[in-house]
């Protein structure tokens, strides 16, 4: 028994799933990207996520071959083929990689020759890697690099050409090998980490930056949500270190782990050190939106 | 009979080399790349393109696994195997793509768990597309886009992450189908084509920029040291379009073409619009080192 | 019959209208601008428009010579003139150009030697070129070179030093002979249009980027009353062409077209590619508030 | 008597050299421009300033309609004209105006509909306003501006869409009405001055910007060949106001003054306060290389 | 009878209030400050002033060696001690200086190896200077150089690092001894004083630039409370010097004189060239809330 | 028996060497400096050090009371005095500390309303923190935070406003407390270290960033000096942190250690990880020009 990856028409078992080295893929980083989790085996904000998805295509001028109701209709039944693998408390990652496809030598690379070759596979949510930080937070480091900018790649475009952030963490890994990368843009304000948006809390209100240098995710849309929802003023901002630095509380927000609180900053306590009352009010009410306790599948996956 | 693959350690027919979608060259686009092209069947400057892919895998933190003398060797026996399939008149491309291997979801996917992923492959050089630009240039445009800035990546990690230039170079085929993309640093300098560098000629001097927003090229180098040769002086400084303009010729350098003139920028004429003299002494020069009729081999490919 | 211009204290025949090649106008391009258009020969916002052009001939450190009020009256006055051979569905576009006057070669030339030239003057407002865009939309495309930045000279200085803009609107003329320029600031965040400000409608919401990189448009300021009469949420942001490439809806807006519809973006379509709702909405207040069609008079010109 | 000014074909009194008001060069500042001036009533570098106007015209898209040579030819017959004008002790100063030649309203101005309007006159070289520098140095000053960045409009189109230079040379008049303005780019170098170029002398070598944020001066030019035959080093690389603060002395370069010595840099004195010996050098061996005393016209026509 | 200062654990009389010259202060200016002042002897949010000081020495990574409520005690010590001395009209200024103590030469002088240099001081508040500004306002000018940027030294870190402010305060004394500065950032918008915040008031609205390139400072903090108790609209946002040219009025806030009225900006005046109406509402309410005419204590020191 | 400090006009020992805590030293960072360092017992350029001490306080408007003969004499009384307290294998470090003078408050601080603060010096080299740094070398680490741009203030005026440096450094130290910072500029280019200028070494080339945006340091240009008598090429351009990491060689130059090689970059080992052979060759040479072993003395203090 095994997985199963859509692979460009067909399914087949992960130990399978291989492109040609002659992809776009592998040749320049040519693929966009997107991803879901689900909550109790039901993928969260599924529609809005391939909507995302056809926004970062569409802007890469990369034609993936099918519509939206397609990619939805195929998600269904990976999940569907993959779902009898997962334990019952543990949840699925779906990813999305579509590549432009072959890539051919010569003076315009950039002619999508062939269709794309479009990845769709569920992994389990391994989340044991950051399950410690819901309760004691992690140490948020500043990069050395800063975040390439939106008139040279538009982070909004989520793709696969990444080289920049992995080095950019590796760097934040240089002062603490748990550190979680806080990636300046070249002006110096905080655009985002390698795979998250950031969050302060200042004297209760809830502030994080404006997506000109950041992905617009879609966690960040729904601490946007929860805030209105909760009666907590959130706004959207220019910041810069000293705003972390001097923060009540911080966090990061992703697809997989939703929120990532952090306690330190380049060293430094943020706030007392401890996970702030805010972040908890936050994300114990995000648990209830979908009807699980976040933090918990996280605890409960390392002590079991 | 097919061309043979290196992959990791094992020698695959070209059909046969595929990478898992889990890799970190697809999820990451965290792939180190150098090429080189034969002349006659012999690679040229190969050992100064190992030592700069070392330089790439260095600087990204990516551990090959192997030391140079055995990529080298690896590279005699790929080539042995590959030779027998090239046309007398052809030339090959070997590339190196060197991935940090498989990538593991969560808060350090930066971490090398398992080897790289070493792909060594042979191509035989399509030349067609450029094959008319050495008689009467190509069409130069600037992107609209901006270069990555050094501080975000710097473009001398000869890299697999190239959305950025793919895109870029999307935008100036909207001017014309034919056109080889400029593209400027975040200050409106030269930096560098999609995969080569620039240079103009003006009053009968040569410049090209300096490195600090461009791949620092093999061939870039082997022109430094051409026009040394010939006398020609020769100058790394600071370009801006205006210098595109106004100059007397334009020519781009890369390893599968080694220069390709450009005789239009923007739409308008560069010098009297057509190949230039000092292009075509550079050229001969070049030719003359290699033993071989650069140019005419990529005429020969569109003619027969 | 002939129009009449105000020029300095006279009025001359349109064909006499002129001045000498000695003013700073023609040595300097030193010359503040403002216009307006009649709509059913009644000028609109003529005192914002006088306003702003008061402005501007501050910044610029203008003396023109007279009051605002002068002015005004100067202009019912012209207009009184010119109106008799205007046609009943046709407007006027009044346009004022104050230079500093005669230019004297010499280690300071911006003294202001002599009397500011002052022309007023009226064109009937051929709409003929905007027509189809109201019904088909325009081609938007991003413009290879950058807005002149404030710390340069301010945008809202509304002023006839105008090269960068024109070079930029030849540039993306290269794309498309009828592509209208979407020009970015030196950060890549879109600034403005050669002569118009630029608005995005994305999920209901309208957009538009503050003044610090762009003209304070009246016709944006008109577009922001109109939205919140019709209960639009209307924001004043940063944008990036990853918004126009999304949006739903994209819309121009000047002075003589008064909305623009782009329904391309660098080659592909906005939304569904077709005039969006929120854009004729928007229109169509705007016709009922000045009691004519607007879109009609431009179409009107083209079939009769 | 009277001069006389060739104006698109036509040869008319200067007092008779108008251009209508609908003129793109009134319009929009659409006019490139070059100047030359004549030492011993003969034109110095006419050549390399008509290849230079071509140049700028080129960058600028504007189709003249005539080749360098009858640019020439018209240039010796308007001198020819205005030569008996002129006192034997004088010069004249010979302007290029082009312009793109009548605007017309509507979405692209940009096409050039008629023939470029073309613009040749002479004028009396009034040197009385720099005389007195030439022996007692002016005072440079900052603008608190700063110069249009290349990648927005390149400093070596010499046009006239001045009114960034214009503002930016009155903002230094605030400092002391004898102010000669020294204009930063947008990094806090040293650019240019509003019509010419800086140089400074520091330990016996003469520096000056490199031309990414300046005009390519005739008159620089002239300098790095006078220092060559002088055996004066002289170097081209990039300067900040402490290059000017702390030199032994700084001078200006421009077609009408040739060179203009600073002595004073916001408010302190340049090296001993009072002109150097390197500059007196230079101007001596320019002076030597036209056959007249270049400081000596200029404080003849104050005292005559 | 002499003032007291608090030196480090010790009271002294102020003319023995000295360190050592190894002192980190004078070796690096590393030193965090804050300052209070009172209005009718009693300190004016000292609380807010003394949280801000902690924030500054945190992110600056001095350890004061003492809590809040230490310096809080001190604080009132110094200031009993010290207010026999202060005559009933006028008021004191109390400010913090806390270096990180001893410098010691070698590759780490960062580290803190003794206690910290600990300075609490009262000054007679001298409002003399300012005094006529509250009447006919101050001549702001804008400074040649440029704020440091966030990413170099935060603003909002209150340190004692201030000869950039230093030096631009200089050059717009060139312009007017009288004359206050106004810091631009790197991109050309409105920063900060040399001390101080900038507001504009235009059309009725407020307007502040955002704390992104500025301090955060408590008398800002202080208008944005009074207009939202006077219920005028007040914005943060990004200005440029065109907001300041075209704005009805002008005022800049910092703690020693509250508001300091601008009516010129770079010689042209600010709306009628008076202090205007909403700047005299903003004072009154301050005055009324601190219970005393603001401006009078000022007026008051001139005249006695 | 203790060490003597000239304090402004006076000889005080140095424990009594204190200046008031309202000197602008302390109050505004406002402290322009230099330092020598003896070798032999006998100062090291000691000339070319004053008057770099005078273009300091030159270019920040400070005015020291005295002309450079007086400073060289007074320099002389001091080290005439503190010799005797030297050990024979000791050497001094000479620091000159001259600040603005008392510091007032008001609406003009920068005024100097009495004598500047002359503070002279001695101080025994302690190198025992750089000792072992000649042997194995340092590991240089890249700041997160970026050097401070020559618009704001420009890294030549010597000063002693150094928080921007301090806090980088303390960004370093994270990594490693051995780290010795790399301060990269706004733009990422390589700028200096908090109190040295950075060379690299590649291919037997030496290069050097040039000095707009670092100190212009006097070990600096004896590099640049011993190079050449050494026939080793040397440059002075752009570099970037890719420079670093691909290095042979990298060091540091700074008065009183001279040379201080990094055989390490943010985690990566220099070339082979050994101080190489041009760096020794350098060091070599001026070990042979001062009549010492520099190294040599740095490890007898560790050792005795």
């Amino acid at each position: 028994m095994t997985r199963i990856v859509y692979l460009s028409g067909e399914f087949v078992p992960e130990e399978d799933a291989k492109i040609s080295i002659f992809d776009s893929a592998v040749s320049l980083g040519d693929t966009v990207t997107d991803s879901v989790r689900t909550f109790g085996h039901r993928p969260f904000k599924l529609e809005e996520h391939v909507q995302r998805l056809y926004k970062s295509l569409k802007v890469a001028r990369i034609d993936p071959g099918c519509e939206p109701a397609e990619i939805l209709a195929i998600t269904e039944q990976v999940l569907e083929k993959n779902l009898p693998l997962l334990a019952p408390h543990e949840d699925y990652w779906l990813v999305y990689n579509i590549s432009r496809g072959r890539f051919v030598m010569g003076p315009d690379p950039t002619v999508q020759r062939g269709g794309a070759t479009v990845m769709i596979f569920n992994q389990p949510l391994d989340l044991r890697g950051w399950a410690s930080y819901y309760e004691h937070g992690c140490h948020a480091v500043t990069a050395m690099s800063r975040a390439v900018p939106s008139q040279s790649l538009d982070a909004r475009i989520k793709n696969r050409s990444r080289m920049a952030y992995t080095l950019a963490e590796m760097e934040v890994k240089l002062v603490d090998p748990d550190a979680q990368g806080v990636l300046l843009d070249v002006d110096g304000n905080i655009a985002e980490n390698k795979g998250g948006n950031i969050f302060v809390v200042a004297d209760g209100i809830v502030k994080t930056p404006i997506c000109s240098n950041s992905l617009a995710g879609i966690s960040r849309e729904t601490i946007l949500e929860l805030c209105q929802e909760q009666d907590i003023t959130c706004q959207e901002t220019l910041l810069q270190p000293y705003d972390l630095y001097t923060a009540d509380e911080v966090f990061f927000t992703s697809t997989p782990y939703c929120m990532m609180p952090a306690t330190r900053f380049n060293g430094l306590p943020i706030g007392d050190g401890q996970v702030g009352s805010v972040t908890r009010q936050i994300l114990a009410a995000w648990s209830e939106m979908v009807g699980m306790d976040i933090a918990g599948q996280a605890l409960q996956q390392v002590t079991s």
